[in-house]
């Protein structure tokens, strides 16, 4: 039985002890018990999310928080702003579209992130859009997007909402909903919180809210009202996934009692140790704006950064992550979320040296991992 | 939540599969279902073992299986040899007390292989000894102990059987239980076969049945004969440990598909690996006969072995084992045996240049890990 190591940018390793509590016996999703176990986790996502709206829960990949927020905000024929700075940034065109909704595209490089007047001028020529949608960081690039920024630009337009895809952001790095005035943000089950993937999370301000009461976009599974109906039943308008919800609870906890700050520091130390490494095997990071998801590395000229993923992934039983789109076969990217440690870290660097050198591209094995150790071993 | 890796000799690291295996419902152990899964297992524990013979399991820890071993070749009054090369070896002159069975111990020094000609004089000097007690490999020392040779030994010796606790051995490295002449073989679920605690399995010769037909010392629980007439009716003398022997079910299939000579190389290429580290680091293994089961290593002068595994598994989550009984401080033991690949054995390694470090014990961070790199990667 080959020993698997899970280090791709979602989803992502789960701790045993998770797994575990996914596995107890099913509660029904309509009793007292499992009543007060949401009223808690409820509470505790308004600290994950730094916000006093409800956080909405579905049972849904993170797509289905992002196809929420585009039906509930706008209707048939209105017009909203897309950032696009990469795979994910398209998904929220894609889906306006499939909604009838008129995108004006903000395309930005991939590996950049939005140039902020850019974003005025745009706003300025577009001032009928009722919503700007976008993501905190783009996985596909490793680029962290200026959130704040854009959501300080929309502080005095009435009439305008911001949608934040912050699936691999929120439980990352600081991401402060309502002091920033972040309208709408989505996360998924199988980033940052370390759970299987299956549970789309969205706060909504009140805003937002009533924006989804005038929207007449279609939608019944992923309608913020019913949502909310619910949730002052303490209930949820459809059948929850409730071994997932059963692991959020156990993880919330955890990350209470670990503290958001501690949280945080801990995915920026995985990122700045992973990056030693990087910088002292002479490879180049692919953005210049690199967030603490995930480290995203270019391959160097004549390595296939396919083949080296399908070398770790069925030679060494390490996954890690691929370019996708345009950056396909130029990059590889190892997480820094889901349940991993600096070990892992570790682990992944001494897997890329072998993968390199085994490819072609000489590297001084134990180069890498020494830099990581020394990182490491520094900070504590 | 920390993540913790678990690299100590037993009890090991389990695969995430194996316990989702042991987490299905349960099966009554009285029926058909449960019936066909022991044949399957009691067909496969024979190739494990390479042996005719029947495997008894019992529902206990290592020990029952050792126990049982005293107890059905021995009756009170009886003489047994007693090989004793480190805290295991203990054990069985322990028994043999509890037991009024008289211990003829032969001592070895910690860290030494038993000598054959001492085994051999003794053998001459008391031939009324009934039995042989010895360890395949002394866990608290790491030395291989000469199996073969000792069996050899007792060929022609029709009234003395030879009783091996291998439970740090078996599915390590080859032992040829009916080709050495091996009577008794013990061993436990939660060392090579990578499940946890609480299975002991025993292969008995028909020259050991024998002896347990006479045998009358005072038994129930640990009785080869009731656990023998059981398996003659696909069943168990008593409530098996269900969820275990699930367990062991998928162990075993995964072990026959891969072959014992693969299962064996795996654990020698870990130890070999991990040696290739501590030769660099300038540190020195404990014992001059070293098993692929676990890799010993002196701890430098004026560093307390103690000290270096409570820094890994409290500051690092990363859980080695130090020395017991006379070896207390003085050495720390990394596992290979468990589901563990050469990647976790470059993190024992990079958290003992750590922890050697912050212990006041200078090592140049990396320089172990390059050195395990590089035997892996040549080796692949």
């Amino acid at each position: 039985m080959q020993k698997r190591y899970l280090m791709a940018p979602g989803p992502v390793a789960v701790a045993p002890e998770i797994l575990a509590k996914m596995s107890e016996p099913i509660i029904h999703h309509r009793s007292p018990q499992f009543s007060a176990i949401l009223q808690r986790i409820r509470e505790d996502l308004k600290y994950l999310f730094q916000t006093q709206n409800d956080v909405i829960m579905f049972a849904s990949s993170g797509t289905g928080g992002m196809e929420a927020s585009v039906v509930n905000l706008l209707s048939p024929g209105d017009t909203a702003i897309v950032i696009r700075a990469g795979k994910f940034g398209e998904r929220w065109t894609e889906l306006c579209e499939a909604y009838g909704i008129k995108a004006v595209n903000i395309d930005v490089p991939w590996g950049d992130a939005a140039d902020i007047s850019v974003v005025e001028q745009t706003l300025n020529a577009f001032p009928e859009a009722k919503a700007v949608f976008m993501q905190a960081h783009e996985t596909s690039t490793g680029a962290k997007q200026p959130v704040k920024e854009i959501a300080a630009l929309l502080k005095n337009r009435e009439n305008t909402v911001l949608a934040v895809d912050a699936i691999t952001a929120l439980g990352v790095y600081e991401l402060k909903t309502d002091e920033w005035g972040l309208d709408v943000v989505v996360t998924g089950s199988q980033k940052a919180l370390a759970l299987p993937p299956g549970l789309a999370l969205v706060s909504v301000s009140e805003k937002a809210m009533n924006l989804a009461k005038k929207s007449t976009s279609p939608r019944y599974y992923f309608n913020f009202l019913s949502e909310k109906k619910a949730v002052a039943k303490q209930t949820t308008a459809f059948t929850p996934a409730v071994s997932l919800i059963m692991g959020l609870g156990t993880v919330l906890e955890d990350i209470k009692k670990t503290g958001l700050e501690a949280v945080f520091a801990h995915h920026a130390r995985l990122a700045a140790g992973t990056r030693a490494a990087v910088s002292a095997l002479g490879l180049e990071l692919y953005t210049r704006v690199p967030s603490e998801a995930v480290t995203v590395v270019k391959t160097p000229d004549g390595i296939d950064g396919q083949a080296l993923v399908k070398k770790l992934r069925e030679e060494y039983g390490i996954t890690i992550a691929g370019g996708q789109g345009q950056a396909k076969g130029k990059i590889f990217r190892i997480s820094h979320m889901g349940h991993l440690s600096e070990w892992d870290m570790i682990i992944a660097i001494a897997a890329v040296e072998r993968g390199l050198n085994n490819l072609g591209f000489s590297i001084e094995l134990g180069r890498g991992v020494a830099a990581a150790q020394k990182y490491f071993a520094a900070d504590r």
